[in-house]
């Protein structure tokens, strides 16, 4: 019989979700499990998850707790990245997490460190559900991780970089000084791994991180590195207010455009980051965060400059899905 | 020039107020003033503050955060035991805080150990100013004291007690045996004169207890101490429900109503404290909260048993206001 803790993981084929599911099968200490919707099982990317060995658990989320309750069986930990359109369907997941005794459950957090309510919707939303996860004394843990190295470079005028970009970008907002709290994509999984087996993390909220640096900062390290000048472009805050505004407004005209949602995650994004200057350091404290890196002294994440010497050299892989 | 932080109060003749002001006062390490309304300059109760030497600021709540800012100016902390009713009234406040550097906001807490959201309505409007807060990364402390001793003990057969009781009462909820937090009106503000000037409060949550007991419990003491033997009223978990879910609905239909906006603040404190059985020190430690009781082991709090004796030697007092 193992002594091994049972993970299960929602959300595996998102980006975030694979780089949990790796993190765990790497840190070779949990009986990872995968929690699939029914109308996925036949997706590549199940399958492929499904070709690596790791037993497949399917349900969809609008079934009832019981029925919920059930698909839990003999969990202690489960991990949810949803995706961001669907986190008020953990709603009915955390009341069964309960009933079944999950040891701890992860609700999807893995964003920057922002206010809990009132300045990105995104966040509002997962702030609904750690509100049913405390009305229900349910064990967790929050995990936020920035913003990723992958969505943080600049594009370079010789295009080299272009081909890992999701969206070609040479913006400085504001004076570019505003730091921020990054981490790649790949370490995600890794901390997830580390904070899940820590008693110290239980009811906390943790950040993780590879580097904190300002925008004027990643274009220093990116033209460092590449022997390229970038060309910036500039967006004043009162661009951003703007754009944030106007996503807003459209949004609030159609609130169920998918693509208009998209827009006010990504102008809230940048308001917070820039504008209110939120995912820092000392606002993640100011919140009762604890720091990744301070509980976990040895472990070394992969800095920026790692990541886009990696990109440099042909290595980048463009992000899908959040 | 004084050196004692400058606190100004809120709310001063209620009765969270009215024990905090003495709680300052007690102290003598504050420089205190009080902040009243305009329409309450003239109140015998806002006379008798200001004959103890205590001096005024006058302002209202709906006024510019500017004219706020100058009503502040020169004050370290500020403390807030605004009435349940107008909570969202310190919104303004809150911004103005900010702005005028306020060195730590105690907003209007000073109630049970609940959910953050969804369980009391007094509790939820609290969130919102605590959520107002945190968006301005404002210095905080969230103060939160149980239930009173002077509203959880039982009438007796004699009549006795009757004098001091809000609403005479001997109901037992559900079983009996849920524990709860307890502290003493006058205890709140010495608890308070702690915390504000304890820099391991900043923002935290922190509870105060004089006891932690049951309903059997506290019938135990009243029978103990009286000699008399209580007419015991039992009230279902379910009939507690029935009651809230009442309550809610008369609400419901008539939002504005005071009176029954109250019976829905009883009715879920009652299913709070007997049926969720929230107001507990492990549910507090859940949630993050600091006890008062180990950061000041010296501090010797006024018990239950010590209240009701003197209750039964006439020297209790009808609470007023909340």
């Amino acid at each position: 019989m193992s002594t091994k803790e049972k993970v299960l993981l929602l959300g595996a084929t998102g980006a975030t979700g694979g780089s949990i599911l790796d993190g765990l099968l790497e840190a070779n200490q949990f009986d990872v499990e995968v929690l699939v919707r029914p109308s996925s099982v036949e997706k590549p990317s199940v399958q492929q998850i499904k070709d690596r060995g790791i037993p497949l658990r399917v349900s969809d989320l609008n079934v009832s707790e019981k029925e919920l309750v059930s698909t839990l069986q003999g969990i202690d930990i489960l991990i949810s990245a949803i995706g961001p359109h669907d986190l008020l369907q953990q709603k009915t997941l955390v009341k069964a997490a309960k009933s079944a005794g999950i040891k701890r459950f992860i609700p999807c957090a893995f964003i920057t460190v922002a206010p809990p309510q009132g300045t990105m919707l995104l966040r509002d939303e997962k702030e609904i559900i750690y509100n049913e996860i405390k009305r229900l004394e349910l064990a967790y843990t929050v995990i936020d991780v920035g913003y990723w190295h992958q969505i943080s470079f600049p594009c370079l005028p010789s295009g080299r970089v272009d081909y890992a970009a999701l969206v070609p970008n040479t913006t400085i907002h504001g004076d570019g000084d505003a730091p921020n709290i990054l981490t790649d994509i790949r370490d995600i999984g890794r901390f997830v791994s580390r904070i899940i087996a820590d008693d110290r993390t239980v009811n906390k909220y943790v950040y993780t991180w590879g580097d904190i640096l300002t925008e004027n900062e990643i274009m220093d390290i990116a033209e460092d590195l590449s022997g390229e000048k970038v060309e910036r472009q500039y967006e004043t805050i009162e661009e951003s207010e703007k754009r944030l505004n106007d996503a807003q407004s459209a949004l609030s005209l159609d609130p169920a455009d998918p693509a208009k949602r998209t827009l006010v995650y990504i102008t809230q994004y940048i308001y917070s980051k820039y504008v209110r200057q939120d995912n820092q350091p000392h606002y993640a404290k100011y919140l009762g965060y604890l720091d990744a890196r301070e509980l976990y002294p040895d472990f070394k994440p992969i800095s920026f400059r790692e990541f886009f010497t990696e990109v440099l050299n042909g290595k980048g892989k463009r992000p899908y899905g959040h």
